[in-house]
């Protein structure tokens, strides 16, 4: 018998008549974005229409139109006998709660008092799904994990296990190690034109541990941030644990709208983008909106976090620069990663602060967690210094122009009746927009069924998107994986 | 010309003539606190008594007292034509802020916008000294780094860089290596008596990345905790960074005094010990109080974090199970590190969570930092598999027994009218307690004067102590060094 979803832990549902949304619009966004962060599990049962109209107040038609909508879209299944229940097959990578019962729940024990951001911060996409599914091709995020030179790497590592742990065995900076910063600062300055001193770079635990460090110092709890939409998810996630105040701005062919964010919210404290390719549209910020956005900073003097991911990556154009090379008010903080160049589960990023940030990020930063693992730090250092680094970047550039322009290929022969692809000039993934009015959760879902990983683009908006989109990254995937998996996804989205 | 402190650049100082603490003395706490904190900085002129007296409406004879108090203990200086200034003569270590005039006020920009923690923060003693101090004898948290198997460590490092890593390259399980979180749950099973699956387990970076996580995941912002006083800065620093509010609990010589919480906050939120070795005091809890304790949290909804930070070597008693053994409510969370069996920069500890709590702390870690660098919990889980952790553990227990007989009989020999020395059953460190009306940052300073490192316990309390107190080290501290530090010491504290 299906668990039938009660009162006491259904997710709470209100709607607003005042709205310009139609209220079984609005019931439909609420159910659809319960299940998907797994508030409502699988196989829950849902109130008859009737019984969920009497409560919150609205017509049955209301209710009866929104349930059609999920039955139509596959969110709900429906049987004689049975009522109406959350489906059963919508797939793990898109319910980003489907572990999100808590464990108190599960074992009876009453709500236990938690801080207030946790509730949340379980409806915002995280990389948990990575540990659930196997390496489908087009995963995001992924780096041509198959490429590194892993030999050389581990040579890199063992010779700094054996030499210097004694000598670096007890506490060490909180900035990280400077040999490191000195050479991140000279790489950083030659290929993305970032202007600053070692001392400026903190080492930290990728790009989330810099977002999360600059959100904690930079901002405070209930004050507004802009946000890219659709948007990093990490992102959106540190601001959200942070406290503060998301306000979703849109992004169009040139980036962050900048004169969209006056409107919204003239007096966040921060904004969060990544113009040299947008994640997840692809897109590089025009230089036009690039001083829009630095004019608006320092008019009321708030911070930019600049997410330059995976801009290492260049194929075509002259290489745009950092929008930090073109600060001259001191507002930008620089955020890079070495989860692309290198793999993700080493766990380096860093950030570049405007110098009189340092100080306060450093006094945040001792209390979270002192600094960074040494030794890696160390072997990254000689990686660099020895010219390793600069040449697997040449090396990888070469093989994910490839895949790209394959990807691209394909994708036009098969899907292009259906996605309309666009193709960046730097990174690991590219967009393929879908027609509007289809739903990319659904087109997700159906990749997803025949083992292909795309990202649906609605589940990085933070509010609905007017045209929904798959995210494929191509980097992690070889010529015959790229090949394969764009056949069987052209199959699978011939049922939308 | 010196500096001279103006009224917008002098911390607030606002008495309370209601406080059973008299005037003299509420004015001599806050000017002392200021010069640690260096929000007073070395070299600033402070106002006449007559002026001081004057702005904060009190007799001249309550500022003119405070002042030479001050002067006697060598915190402020005076010269004919000068006026007071605060003395250049505290050494880096005692003044936390010492470098904490931000790069922002150096280079002249107005007030950056920084979030509210910031500015207390820095009011907390840190680990950063430790950068900027050679290693002198008795330097705290620092285990025998001289003894440590590094070229062992080294083999099972290089063994999994050359092996493994391209296994384990994409991102990995928030909660860290699962065989590592079996070995880790084994091990606290026997050894401290924890109740506990690998489930329950979350790796974090170090003691202070699991405090920052638990903090952030169990307490809001602006919410109260009860915290040891005296206790671990690291610990304090965690709690103002998440904004919320300590409050300071006296410990005896049973441990926390449970009743003293319940008269100064009954409703705490979440309560901060270190019962199986107190830091900095050594107590270890009585049972009574423990049960107190978890009486407490029951009864109240109350979280306890049982910080155990160095109980893996327990000389002698039967070995009293953690706090967390006694827990029938899941109110506990049980936190361990590796910085003292290994060393810490290695930066790898855990925290055992109730069942509850997990997925909580995992959202939150999510976005915190996703997971810990892989290569150092492959290799440590292959350690402890091996036996390699219980053997060191051994051997490692022989010698700070030695260490610690040593540094009892050296201190009782050398320093016994003034230190009164107490011997804990466990750990790495011990405190000698200096008479009454002896102020310990005197005595630290005159031992920091001649290159030895002991910690002036009143540094780590959040109030004033009826008693001040030196922490001594002797883990990291050879024979040779214990005898010599305590001659040196002996020789120099005669200055009091």
């Amino acid at each position: 018998m299906p668990k039938r979803a009660t009162p006491s832990d259904r997710p709470e549902i209100s709607l607003d008549a005042s709205q310009p949304v139609p209220l079984y619009k609005q019931l439909y966004e609420r159910l659809r974005g319960a299940i998907l962060a797994g508030q409502l599990p699988r196989g829950a049962r849902l109130p008859s229409t009737r019984t969920l109209a009497a409560e919150l107040g609205v017509s049955r038609s209301t209710t009866a139109l929104a349930y059609e909508l999920l039955l139509l879209e596959g969110y709900l299944e429906s049987r004689v006998g049975r009522g109406t229940t959350v489906s059963r097959t919508i797939p793990a990578v898109l319910v980003n709660g489907s572990a999100t019962r808590t464990p108190a729940e599960a074992a009876g024990v009453a709500n236990p008092h938690l801080a207030s951001h946790v509730r949340p911060l379980r409806d915002v996409p995280n990389l948990e799904f990575v540990e659930e599914t196997a390496g489908g091709p087009f995963r995001g995020g992924q780096p041509a994990l198959d490429l590194f030179p892993y030999d050389l790497w581990a040579r890199l590592i063992a010779r700094r296990a054996r030499r210097s742990m004694s000598e670096y065995a007890y506490y060490q900076s909180a900035a990280g190690f400077l040999p490191l910063r000195e050479a991140i600062a000279a790489h950083i300055g030659i290929s993305r034109g970032v202007r600053c001193t070692a001392e400026q770079i903190i080492v930290t635990t990728g790009t989330q541990g810099a977002l999360d460090l600059a959100m904690r110092t930079l901002i405070d709890s209930g004050e507004a941030a802009w946000l890219e939409n659709p948007g990093y998810f990490g992102a959106h996630g540190a601001l959200v644990l942070r406290g503060a105040r998301p306000i979703p701005v849109p992004v169009d062919r040139h980036g962050l709208d900048v004169d969209a964010g006056r409107r919204r919210c003239p007096h966040a404290r921060l904004a969060v983008t990544s113009p040299s390719h947008q994640y997840p549209t692809g897109v590089t910020m025009s230089l036009g909106r690039r001083l829009e956005l630095l004019e608006w900073a320092d008019e009321v003097g708030a911070w930019i976090l600049e997410d330059d991911y995976d801009s290492e990556f260049r194929f075509s154009g002259r290489p745009l620069e950092a929008l930090q090379a073109l600060d001259r008010s001191n507002r930008v903080v620089y955020i890079g990663t070495f989860s692309k160049v290198f793999f993700p589960s080493l766990r380096l990023g860093y950030l570049v602060a405007p110098p009189a940030l340092v100080e306060p990020l450093l006094t945040t930063r001792r209390f979270v967690d002192v600094h960074v693992p040494i030794l890696e730090q160390l072997a990254l250092a000689d990686f660099i210094h020895e010219g390793h680094f600069a040449r697997h970047l040449r090396r990888m550039l070469q093989h994910y122009a490839r895949r790209r322009d394959l990807l691209r290929r394909e994708l036009r022969t098969h899907l292009g009746g259906l996605l309309d692809v666009f193709v960046p000039e730097a990174g690991m993934q590219l967009v393929g927009w879908l027609r509007p009015g289809i739903d990319d959760v659904r087109a997700a879902t159906l990749a997803d069924e025949v083992g292909v990983m795309v990202l649906p683009l609605s589940r990085a908006g933070l509010e609905p998107l007017p045209r929904g989109g798959l995210l494929f990254g191509f980097a992690g995937t070889d010529e015959e994986g790229i090949r394969n998996g764009v056949r069987t996804l052209a199959a699978a989205l011939e049922r939308l």
